[in-house]
């Protein structure tokens, strides 16, 4: 079973403190919008639909606290919460939502509002949880008992509403008796796959191994690698992926090696703005990421780093994605 | 210039703490063989012809400050050497050749003895010095003024008696006037092109930019690398590559994108006796090195690691082979 990132718990919610993790498991219960922003600052609330959720229950959580509930103190707090973390689009998205059905409904009790507002953030969680379990079905589809397959990066239980999307497939599988082996990438530089994947893995009991980034050419040399699956950031009109550093080069990797390249995410994750992968513009980290990794330098002052935070691959080289409304660009 | 690791100076030996890099420069000196010993087993002192050229200076050195010189003494203060790396194929093969020296030669004082072993550790370290000059030499014809390179691990002047083998062909480069810049995985799991390659590059003022190792395939998607150049730990009579894990995944990458992919090995790191890589025996290195890898916990307790310490890049993908001796294995 996965583990629940979020959970109301009558009119509070519990999370997981992410970080801490993976070395200390420790669930954090709170009637107080403060404590949620601030751990969502923290990244102690992370992955973005985990964020958006918790901001919708956040903002129901600060009306029946502080007894106000007009209009104009509800956007207060929805400004409060994007302010955390001012790059996170769902985190923007969960937000206006709650707020516009209050505009819409305009209740004129603190109860009516606190219900219209605390359902509304129940429904984008419910919305989130039945997204990742349709994710899963469909994906669990690709994977046949005994296989052993490889992700990148972390798209599980502890960043979602429910099962996540690519380890949402693997959660499934093993629901349904499949034995299944993972490699999980380590993922460089925050380490997302050995800090969350194994982590959640391992609480779920799906037998994972880690392994340094470079190491996954070499599995799939050894034919030890069934399919690659991994999540995304964005997927422009004709299929281009942008995801997590290293995510191309596995492509071209499981390319190389006729192995199948599977993306799964929500089909929000579309953007039908954009033609194509070539007009993403990359993102760059921190050089401290890489030179600081974890609390100990282990680069020369003054070197120069490229660490772009993802990168962009190309259709072809993705044999189908699985979203929530079905297995789409599928290559025969 | 690159730096010289190991200096004689009149009858002492300095050398390069590396062990302190890439964050202090220490350079130590000592006419004291057990501090050589120590050196090595701290790896302060590393790699492969670094170490057999030190414990060559040191047998000289344990003579001359004993003022004992028979030969079983000296058989004995070789395997105190040999005793400090044991797996160290170049190490056994110095102080053979040392303890050999004396055995032919038969002196019958001191200062004899001495002159004898000091003359022959000098040799064997010109020989090093003159074998990355020549590989260094060969290897440049293949870079072109402008050209932007990209390397894995550490194969520099650190390691070896004199400028290194990919990375003398680099440093062959600068000093011929071509202007290059040179990408440097950061090479996990112990980092050796965060702390060694990126220093070194940056102290012979090579523009060195350093990468995490998922990165290299979209740099080369990109059209941003010219050609990868590594090192060799092994190569078999078919032209096999064993190396540090991560060379085969920059292989294939290589050959996706028809850049070249070079490897620079001296001729000596031809095994006659093995047909090809598949007789490889693939040795596994600490899980600490990827759980614990930044001086803290990045991964849960018991998460099963895979972490090989090198992989085998078929003869086909490979552009060329580049030795003192020449080029050789090169495709058209």
């Amino acid at each position: 079973m996965a583990v629940k990132t979020l959970e109301r718990v009558g009119d509070k919610l519990t999370f997981i403190n992410q970080a801490a993790l993976p070395l200390a498991v420790e669930y954090k219960e709170t009637d107080d919008y403060h404590a949620i922003i601030e751990a969502i600052k923290k990244l102690e609330i992370r992955g973005a639909p985990a964020i958006g959720i918790a901001a919708a229950y956040g903002i129901a959580i600060a009306v029946r606290k502080s007894g106000q509930f007009d209009l104009p103190f509800i956007k207060t707090i929805g400004e409060a919460f994007t302010d955390a973390r001012p790059t996170a689009v769902n985190l923007f998205w969960a937000v206006r939502r709650v707020v516009d059905s209050v505009a819409a409904k305009k209740p004129t009790t603190l109860e009516s509002t606190f219900d219209i507002l605390w359902k509304e953030a129940a429904a984008i969680h419910e919305e989130d949880r039945a997204m990742c379990e349709r994710i899963g079905k469909y994906g669990a589809e690709l994977v046949k008992d005994g296989d052993t397959l490889l992700t990148h990066c972390h798209t599980g239980a502890l960043a979602t509403g429910g099962i996540g999307t690519a380890l949402g497939i693997f959660h499934t599988a093993h629901a349904q008796g499949k034995k299944i082996k993972v490699y999980a990438d380590e993922t460089r530089p925050l380490l997302q796959g050995a800090r969350l994947t194994a982590w959640e893995l391992q609480q779920a009991g799906i037998d994972v191994t880690l392994i340094c980034d470079s190491v996954a050419g070499m599995l799939m040399a050894q034919g030890k690698v069934n399919a690659v699956f991994v999540g995304a950031d964005r997927i422009t009109k004709n299929g281009d992926v942008a995801n997590k550093i290293g995510t191309y080069s596995l492509a071209v990797l499981a390319s190389a090696h006729k192995i199948p390249f599977y993306v799964a995410a929500p089909a929000s994750t579309f953007d039908h703005q954009m033609e194509s992968g070539s007009s993403i513009v990359i993102e760059e980290r921190s050089p401290l990421e890489v030179t600081n990794g974890f609390g100990k330098q282990t680069a020369a002052n003054g070197i120069a780093v490229y660490s772009p935070a993802f990168d962009v691959t190309p259709a072809r080289l993705v044999t189908a994605i699985v979203t929530d409304e079905g297995i789409k660009y599928k290559k025969d």
